[in-house]
Parts: structure tokens; sequence; C-alpha cells
């Protein structure tokens, strides 16, 4: 990546019906990753174009329109680009910030596609019931950190894993996760998951796959749910790890289901109420790695496959 | 195994509950190859006892009985023994058959847990619809063979992989399946697979595992649906095979999920309705593999981890 700098108008130009925003924060998220790759690939919505800007979630603030639907100093977020200013012409994925008494940058996130993930990933996905076991790997991340409190919501016990020691006080002191480990320092994960969950494991919500899947394997209970919301371990690797126990999903009559956001956005209405009322109400905190200026963008984006940040990876390009 | 030859009294001992039974027809299923590793493993309900008869299910006729729901000459189809006579003293797993126009035998398999594993693992698990490209494994095995049955009932299109020449022409020929392949002559199962699905797979019956899943995976279509019954090339592995693919749930939102017949004995009853109907207005046909003879159960049963079975392995103790 580099940064290139371009002199433009900032004016819907003539015969255009896009809309002219200036980006305020754009979100690192870890399905970018799987779009660095050039091969044919599990990614679901093509690889980045190089040469082009990077595309991707943020919040932006309109300055010019030839749209009935936005007007000049509307907040929005939804698909933009990694610029300073972005000409959209597509604004089908842009959706207008009514709300303000929350940070701007929390529809980066758990107002935007991080939270809707973690809510429909756990409610429709994982079919919780009141006080059951949920285990979440990359707890401290963007979703991890939103699918445990709703799942301390539910009453349930809630364990998170986590690549340091810093992410694990945060599960556990601010996050209310009941416990969390920190995985790098465990030899074996079965043994550590056993420590935890001498029960057994009711709901696991798969960020990270590898090494950590086939110990959860070994750990669910009879009629489990595994939410695959992500592979993070996965996605630098040429070749994939093999998951040995998958064999387990037989006699425990496992539930395995993929998840992508966009086939819940019909429920985005229903979350935005609840979770802005949560967030007003103090039952969900939410915690954000802010970078300023578009130029630490690389760097915080390639961070995520090392684990660098704590909670949301977000990008402030301008703070208004 | 062995042989072992002991007197026995065919009546009811005093002071017994139990009832005594003449094993008529014996079912090998794949399961009980699980049950034959002594290792704590992935089987449903513990390994054999070395020395003891197999257990296993068949259908029988009471010789003797103490318990009031079951009469003398009364046929009888449920867990069982490997033995020409057994007693029995815990009889909640005995079901009694009322309609015997259908071959007695029918009962070890279509008309019994054989039968039930397909109609649930397909109606209940897969959630098929009309029209819908389903592929199953191990296709002209006990179960497989019913699976495609069904989805043909459904207008779906449907192929299948076995392991011999004999066994495709079946599917082909015998069973209405659209296509079927032998996957021994196929190099690259994702080829194959590409070549009978270009749109696609819907619904995928899992009896195999290892690298097939793997092809599978591959060419899963979005909302895909896999029920995991059986994943017989890895029962013999001491380490499973890893499956490397499993990273394409996410972007094509495929469902898998693990079958054990054991939940669906609900539903028996509107089975064997359904079931009994098919077959008298010749809607389904159904394919064994009998062996006469207790002494010829053993190569019958350790024939399963090479294939060598064509349709639902049997063994006939007796005809009455």
């Amino acid at each position: 990546m580099c940064v290139r700098t371009v002199t433009m108008n900032l004016k819907v130009p003539e015969g255009s019906n896009g809309i002219l925003v200036k980006n305020l924060y754009l979100s690192c998220d870890p399905y970018m990753l799987t779009k660095m790759k050039k091969v044919e690939g599990p990614n679901l919505s093509g690889s980045f174009t190089p040469g082009s800007p990077l595309t991707g979630f943020g919040v932006a603030k309109v300055l010019d329109s030839m749209q009935p639907d936005f007007r000049k100093g509307d907040l929005v977020w939804g698909t933009t680009r990694w610029e300073e200013y972005s000409l959209i012409t597509e604004t089908q994925g842009l959706f207008k910030i009514e709300q303000t008494d929350v940070p701007l940058s929390y529809y980066t996130g758990i107002l935007g596609m991080t939270g809707l993930t973690a809510f429909a990933g756990f409610h429709e996905v994982c079919s919780p019931k009141k006080g059951e076991y949920v285990f979440i790997s990359a707890a401290s991340g963007a979703v991890g950190q939103l699918v445990g409190q709703f799942a301390k919501l539910m009453d349930c016990y809630v364990v998170g894993s986590a690549g340091s020691k810093e992410k694990v006080d945060l599960l556990k002191n601010k996050l209310g996760f009941d416990e969390a480990f920190n995985y790098k320092e465990e030899n074996d994960l079965d043994a550590a998951l056993k420590r935890y969950f001498p029960e057994g494991i009711d709901i696991y919500f798969e960020n990270v796959g590898g090494k950590m899947l086939d110990a959860v394997l070994l750990n669910m209970r009879a009629h489990g749910r595994i939410a695959v919301c992500g592979m993070i371990s996965q996605y630098h690797l040429d070749q994939p790890e093999g998951v040995h126990n998958l064999i387990y999903v037989i006699p425990k009559r496992i539930r395995m289901q993929g998840l992508v956001v966009f086939d819940y956005f019909n429920i985005y209405p229903k979350f935005l109420e609840q979770v802005l009322l949560d967030i007003r109400e103090g039952k969900i905190v939410y915690v954000e790695d802010i970078v300023e200026g578009l130029e630490n963008g690389p760097t915080a984006l390639v961070g995520f496959s090392s684990g660098r940040n704590v909670g949301k990876q977000v990008v402030a390009v301008a703070r208004e």
C-alpha cells in the first residue's frame, strides 16, 4: 500500500448522480485480509484491485449530493473507500446516521456491520438459551467482545480466548466475561478448554479456525452450535491447516453454520434500536483501537494478522 | 471374533422378567466399526465388550416372554445380540412388527434405523426444496440408496458416488439416480464434482468424510446444507485426515449438522406409514446384501471398511 496525493474538486462533477463525502472513520475488518489475495479463494466479494484505493466500511459526511436521499451535512455509514474524500456513485451501500448521541466511530463497529455480525451470529445462528456455556475465540476483537456481552445479557457462562495478557484482562475486568485465557500461553488447548468448561461447550463463536477449532470440537456438548464467523489464523496461510476432529460433529450432533452479515440486513433496525438502548443504559461497553490519519491505515490493517489491535481497529481520517 | 457354542434353555429363567427371542436377521451398520476401537473416541454408546456377543439391530421372534407387551410368536425389531437366541431383559429398545407384507429383513434396514436415518437426515436435517442439487457419498449403501430415492421423490437432481462399477450401475439403472460415479476412478474429486454439478451442490449427504468432504466444500452452493451421517473413510484410521477447506463454510454460509437417528424416534410412526406406502406402490426399491448364517457375520461386518457389500448388509441367522 502507498499514499497517493491527488487534487480533486469537492463537488459532484457535472453529469454524475453520485454524492461526494468526506471520510471520517474507516473500519479495519478481518474479511479485508482475505481480499488481499489475488488467487481464487474463499472471499465473498473478490480481491482488492491493485492501484486503486481499498474499499471498506466507514463513516463519512456528505459535502455535495446529486441524490435526493442525501443532503449536504448528512452523516452516513457504509461502503466507502480509503481516501480523504470519495465520490460515491453507488449509494445503496450507505445508511444515514440518525442517532448522534454516541461516538460517530461506533457506526464503523458496534452500530454497523461488526455489531450486526455479533448480534445476528449469536441470536440467529447460535440459537442461545439462557444459562448456556459459551466460548468465543479472538474474544477481545470487535465482534468477539460484543458476542460475549450479548451472551452475558442472556445469563450465559462466557469464556473468551485472546492473544495477550492485556486482552485477557480487558475481557475479565472490563467486558464482563466470566473467564478468559491467553491461547499463546497454553501448550494444550484441549486441556485449557477442559479447565474452563468441565461440563463442555454449548455454543462456540468461531473467529480463528485451525487448532482452536480442533480443540473445541473435542469439548462441545451434545447438540452444540458453532457459528463460523471467521478463521483469522488461516488467512495468511497458502494452504489452510487440516481440521482433524470434525468427526465429532456426528456423535455430538453439532450444528456448524457459516455467517455472513449481509444475510441479516433485514434485522438491522431491530438490532440498532436494541443496541443503542443497551449502550445508553450502560449494559454494553465497547472498546476501540483508533489510529489517527489515513497514512497510519496500512499498519493498522496489517496489524490484524498478528493481533496487534486491542478492540475494534478504526482509522480516524478526520474528526469532523 | 469367534463363534462360541453353548447350550441354553429356550425359556426365560425363573426370576427374570425378560423375553427370550430367536434372532432371524442381524444388521451390519457402519457405526459398529467405531465401536470396535478400545480407545476413547467419537462413538456414541461405548465400545463393544471383548468376550461378549456383539450388540446391534436385528429382527427376532419371541419364543418366551415374562412381559405383558410381548407374546410368544410376536415378531420384533430393535436392539439384540449376535447370537442364535438371546435373552433380552431391557426391552425398551424393541419394537413390535405389525406389517408383515414386506420382507422381514427390511426391519433391519429400510423400515428400521437405516430408513429412519435416511428419512430424518434428508427431510429434517437437509431442509430440501423441490428441484435442488443433491450429492450423496457411499450412495449404494443402506442409507445412501434411500436418501437418493427420497430426493428423487422431491424432483431433486441426484448424483451418487460409490466404489465399484457394479454399484454405479445399480445407482443409475435400478435406484433412479440421475448420475453416479466411481470415486476410485477419479484422480481429481473436485473435477468430478464440477462435471456433475456445474451449478454446484445444494445438499450433501455425508457418509464418507476425508478427501470427498474437502472436494464437496469447494463445490457447495451458497446456503448449502451438509448432513453428516458418517465418515466411513476415517473409521479405520488412527488419526483422522485433516479437512482443509472448511473455511468455505463462511462465504458459502454452509450449514453442517451431525445426525444421530436416536433423536428422531418421535417421527418413526409417520416415517413407517409413508415408507410402507412408497414400497407397496413401487416408488422405492431397496437393495440388500444378505449372507447366510451367523458364522459368516464377522466377514460381512469387516467387509464394510473395504466396501465389499452392495446395498444393505444383513446376516440371516435363521429364516423363521
